[in-house]
């Protein structure tokens, strides 16, 4: 008997039917003598919809009203599911984040678990019953309904299992694993049986969207065994086919076989870069360029500063491709002769791709091989950086599926 | 400056730009310097729509789960007229009636009050806040929400108003107040400024649909101030206009005019009669006769029982016409053979006609004028039931307009 904690999408939750079959799949683990949380998103589209009516009432809308609206969402699906594992023969029981209790800080929209009770949980499992948790929310110190931000469900399931010390976390979802790339870019793209914690982070973080981020981050820090896998198989499939499917996220390098020394190409499209040109090379530059970049809420990632000459340096940044207008327009009015920049230039027409593997921290030659693979199809490199398992590159837009399937197939990707 | 308990229904709350209606009504007592707790009904079709999922899901839904699904409906609908306060400048918080405290039983799907905490909402209203709360719904002692039943809002209202002394509790609904009957059954009809909670009590168990029956019970237990208004008019109408309009109801029997014999005349369309033929008569033959229909959660209303001859009697009651047929069934079943009765007949096409007011307490001949009134339009009267405030006749349901305006004409409700 192992305690699971199982995880379902919005998609997965998306009709009567398919929450049904949710429910059919929750009923074979429990026939098999497992104990079972699930925790189910809101049904696919209703989270647009309540946040769709707030805004049409209120454009500049309070959060913590937000979060009340929102919440009901996974509270129905929660409900729904309870009483589809009922009529399934199995006992069941549904609660709110407040009810478990699911504790949080009181970052409306984007709040953070800080704790959850298991009281009441492992009483409901020891009773033999099903449990449905609501994902996505919790209750912050003042009993104020708080939601964990856009796929925070996959958190509150990681975080579920953590508080429980469960066997497995569960992520189903509507793709069947991580892939060594995306297989719409890359045909040749390969499911992988697993993954370490920090391949998995660096790909989520890097665009394959699998999982949020948070959820990974948590897995890795409590140490949560993890399985991204299939919601839509038959539901009934043989549970020992269904428990070695999907990818695992594993936290220990595997030392029985030869390790890959590259897991997967992650890529992001829609990026954009800027540069300033000329900025006088002194103390406290890059702050005076991407504070008011991070004031006014859009995410910088990649930074490049290069070494200067004369006293003057280029200093490049990478930004969402959405916020490139608004980044461009705020240098150019509040900051640019304010640091007396010579110019502001930009292009919002690149593409970020990334070769990842922890085995690249025991074998050379990565990057050697990544750039020359990327010159030998004529690519430019626009920018490079560098983590202890990722090496990122920032090309042309038009050239990214070329980069990404030559790379998976210079990285033997496509071979197990 | 006093305190005012608003409560809106579903019709009210059924939009956005309604829900914005509702926001600058609201926005005006408060400018006018009052403290206001609103309490609204789900959107319009919202709980409807929840409970059809549920029973799509499970046609045999455990009550827990339906009232975790349907109390959402409520919660959105506080959230979003707490953004509109705050669009039109007021500053609101909603709440959950499990973060008031709103304390019930645990009978899920029928729940009743037991206590509500004042703290939060005084601090809140003390604070300058509007303060909105879900209708319809508590927490019980183990922390799981319940719901009130239909029309379980307007009890919200006039409880909240209970626990925190508020000055009047306005009932803002789709009629403009409480009408001597139907106005579209009697044109004459007219709106009545005041009426009694019992008179009330009486029109609302009779079929009036403007307020729930245990909202009325609450505010005579609790002697609260409850105005029944329109929430169609200017939501930016005068203040002293609005203070006055709709119908009022009192505690106190007018002694400062002369009060009318009758307030009003009830009536109840769709009702069925069933008649259970020369049954011995012995004690506990009512029980063994209703019994089975009780427990088949059939309402049964009027009861009556004839005097017996030569030792056996007919045992007559009147149920709801939608379950008519299965009550009948039911007794034809299981129970004629058993109490051995000789036949068992019924009428699915009666109504039930009642005048009501407290005025009769003190003026004879109220019931004669009635039967008179019923006998001079040729109306044959098949039951007849009295309480100290109202008579209720069943008849034909094919009279039953005609009865209406003849008993409105002869106790001379269409007259001040």
């Amino acid at each position: 008997m192992a305690l699971i904690v199982h995880k379902y999408g919005g998609t997965s939750m998306g009709s009567v039917e398919r929450i049904q079959n949710v429910a059919k799949r929750v009923a074979k683990w429990m026939r098999a003598g497992h104990q079972v949380v699930v925790v189910p998103s809101a049904m696919s589209g209703e989270t647009n919809r309540l946040l769709g009516l707030a805004k049409d009432i209120n454009p500049d809308a309070s959060p913590r009203e937000l979060d009340q609206i929102a919440s009901t969402g996974e509270q129905v699906s929660s409900g729904l599911l309870a009483l589809a594992l009922l009529r399934e023969g199995v006992d069941a029981v549904s609660y709110a984040g407040w009810q478990v209790t699911v504790h949080t800080d009181s970052s409306f929209t984007k709040a953070r678990i800080k704790s959850i009770d298991d009281q009441k949980l492992l009483a409901d499992l020891n009773a033999g019953r099903a449990v449905v948790v609501t994902g996505f929310q919790g209750v912050d110190p003042n009993g104020n309904i708080t939601t964990l931000g856009r796929g925070g469900s996959d958190t509150s399931a990681v975080a579920m299992a953590a508080a429980l010390k469960a066997d497995e976390c569960l992520i189903y979802t509507d793709v069947d694993g991580v892939y060594t790339t995306d297989p719409r870019v890359c045909e040749d793209a390969r499911r992988l049986d697993k993954i370490t914690f920090e391949e998995m982070l660096e790909m989520a973080s890097l665009g394959s969207k699998v999982l949020q981020i948070r959820s990974v981050e948590f897995a890795g820090k409590y140490k949560v065994k993890t399985r991204v896998l299939s919601s839509l198989t038959d539901p009934l499939m043989p549970l020992d086919l269904e428990m070695k499917s999907g990818t695992l996220i594993t936290f220990e390098e595997d030392s029985t076989m030869e390790a890959a020394v590259i897991s997967g190409i992650a890529f992001a499209r829609d990026e954009a870069k800027i540069t300033v040109l000329g900025v006088p090379d002194r103390p406290g530059i890059a702050y005076q360029i991407l504070g008011p970049i991070a004031d006014a809420n859009i995410d910088v990632d990649m930074i490049i500063q290069n070494q200067s000459n004369e006293g003057v340096t280029d200093f490049t940044f990478t930004v969402p491709r959405a916020d490139y207008q608004k980044a461009l327009d705020l240098l150019k009015k509040n900051v640019q002769g304010h640091i007396q920049a010579k110019e502001i230039t930009g292009d919002a027409k690149v593409s970020k791709v990334s070769v990842v593997g922890v085995g690249m921290r025991s074998h050379v030659g990565v990057a050697s091989k990544m750039f020359r693979t990327l010159s030998e199809e004529g690519i430019n490199i626009l920018m490079i950086s560098t983590s202890e398992i990722k090496i990122s590159v920032v090309i042309d837009e038009k050239y990214m599926e070329l980069a990404v399937r030559a790379l998976h197939k210079a990285f033997e990707l496509d071979q197990k």
